[in-house]
């Protein structure tokens, strides 16, 4: 594995969009107590189910620690590769490499980003201590992969705070990227800048906020996601009452008034939350404690949203609430992906642990094998 | 990965031999500082040379454990691949997959066969406690390399300990597979027709011992390899005050007096040993105890041969032990293989830890990709 210099803009490379081809995917098995209840033994079948559904039209690498090897090589099926690689937990979306790609299809190069990775926000508000493992996985990954990295460490930034069309945009939110446990010595051009270079973006659109009590700093991939170039999902809620109701809001006004890189309007589709999704006592009693400290209190409202679901080649894994808002989210995600199954996975076990479908997945782009 | 519960031989599928064309080789980073000396730091260079003498004509990837992936990465090019991987030692050789092919070269299917491993004896006389992480290194490389497994695990057996000619011979040592740490329940016949099912081979050659004082019970791949069919090198002294010297003379018989599996008779090239190689007792300083007891004693003989070379598509890469008879070696290796580059590595780092440079690496043999 090379260290490349440079960067991906510098050299023709950007990332394309998730709807774009495949060649894969990577997730990493649950293990960590204070994060996955009980033992971690619901969210370990939960991730099993969205491995089937990912596996069904791409690769899948699953890494597994050592401790944790066997369990995955027994729970998962043997078209699905495990890969022995630690980490402190499982959310391959914000610390696996962001792919860039030449862009050539199926006889494209692509490459690695490592991206500095903090568990959301450092010693300020951070989620964890320590990082290392997580953090050290971009680069083990290129190797395992044998592609090119970009080394760009410097700059904090998990792949779910970003997402792109593959045509030169790039939605993200200031609640997460201007947060003071990222980059607080860069200004917001600095970072703007930092996205160009580094996912070959011409334009970037800021919304406020993302999900209410997100506790990544509100990732975008929680809350707003490209269906296609100029056509994106939006979190919403009509309830008034609900928090959720002004942020929502608020991305739909920006998206309203802004343009995408090729200056296109965005056409947006409401996709609805579930009913707000809190955690129970017996959850709380199942989670180890953080530094003496519970990592949920009962009732604790977790950031449930549809819009955390992941485009594999022939799918569309989502998450599923047992919610009523279930189906027509469903029915919704059908007729924007009129050519990929729906694959709705029961999530609650994966929402537990702080994220989604999206967040503990990662795709790899196609290249010339 | 699909565990497969027929045999090779039953599917057509035999253990090609080392000179045939590779895919490429699997090592291990060597870490424990119970076998490598001053906390393996010298081991690990002797390693490094070791994989870029193997990297020059064939894929690499070395395996390091969480703690020494940075180090591998740092110290290794960075076209050989390096990955997590845990281990109890570095013995590539001995617990690797065993890869066996259908035989259609570049075109072929490969799989690997997992044997047991339980450290060169178990409970008997094994060299360390535990060796579990070791024992699961087939599996989690057949995994890595997505090939189909052969789960021989009860039976236990170190690649070491047997060489083929990839034409039906196989060569082995009654020192090490008849003894009672490996298989004491197994009638000699039995082991045969172990190996003939999970080797593909037809005819078994025993020689009775290997190099004197080899703690793996005499491995074959110290004493004797083929360079080609019907053609092998022996481990050879002419000093009949050394122990050795019986055992050589003993193997030449055999050897003498037996046909490969095409009734062909052997030609046998000597290849003499280094004078005996001790340890020292300031290597013994740096070397930690095990059990609370010294791993190694002042004096104490290594099993010092020539013939622990690995055979790369494109080379020969031997030991050196800065003796007078390391020049006479490079002279009959490079007679013996014209085509290939005689890569000689000073080996004294490595042979502390108990093996040599064959022990240390793993073919995989040619496939479709």
């Amino acid at each position: 594995m090379k260290v490349i210099n440079s960067t991906p803009r510098a050299d023709g490379f950007y990332m394309p969009a998730e709807f774009s081809p495949h060649y894969g995917c990577i997730m990493i098995f649950p293990e960590r107590s204070d994060s996955w209840q009980y033992g971690g033994y619901a969210a370990r079948k939960a991730f099993v189910r969205v491995a089937e559904a990912i596996a069904k039209s791409e690769k899948l690498t699953v890494c597994a620690s050592s401790k944790q090897y066997e369990n995955a090589r027994r729970m998962l099926p043997e078209h699905i590769r495990v890969v022995e690689m630690s980490s402190n937990d499982s959310w391959a979306r914000d610390y696996a490499p962001t792919f860039v790609t030449n862009g050539k299809g199926s006889g494209a190069e692509i490459r690695g980003v490592n991206w500095g990775f903090n568990a959301w926000g450092g010693l300020v508000d951070g989620l964890y201590f320590p990082w290392d493992s997580d953090d050290k996985m971009a680069r083990k990954l290129c190797d395992l992969y044998e592609k090119d990295m970009y080394d760009h460490s410097d700059f904090i930034l998990e792949g779910g705070s970003i997402h792109v069309d593959g045509e030169g945009t790039c939605i993200t939110t200031e609640a997460c990227l201007l947060s003071p446990g990222r980059n607080p010595s860069l200004t917001k051009e600095e970072i703007e800048e930092n996205l160009r270079e580094y996912l070959g973006v011409e334009k970037i659109i800021w919304l406020k906020n993302g999900i209410y009590g997100d506790e990544t700093n509100e990732h975008v991939d929680n809350i707003c996601a490209f269906v296609k170039p100029s056509e994106v999902v939006l979190a919403w809620t009509d309830d008034q009452s609900d928090p959720q109701y002004a942020l929502s809001q608020s991305c739909f006004e920006i998206l309203s008034q802004s343009t995408d890189a090729k200056g296109r309007p965005f056409k947006i589709h409401k996709l609805h939350c579930p009913k707000p999704v809190t955690v129970t006592p017996e959850e709380c009693e199942g989670l180890d404690t953080m530094d003496f400290n519970p990592t949920r209190t009962p009732g604790e409202r977790l950031a449930a949203s549809y819009v955390n679901f992941y485009i594999a080649n022939k799918a569309v894994v989502m998450p599923f609430f047992g919610d009523p808002a279930d189906e027509p989210a469903r029915r919704l995600l059908g007729e924007l992906f009129p050519e990929r199954e729906i694959i709705a996975v029961p999530a609650r076990d994966i929402l537990i642990g702080g994220g989604n479908i999206h967040c503990i997945t990662q795709q790899i782009p196609i290249f010339e094998e």
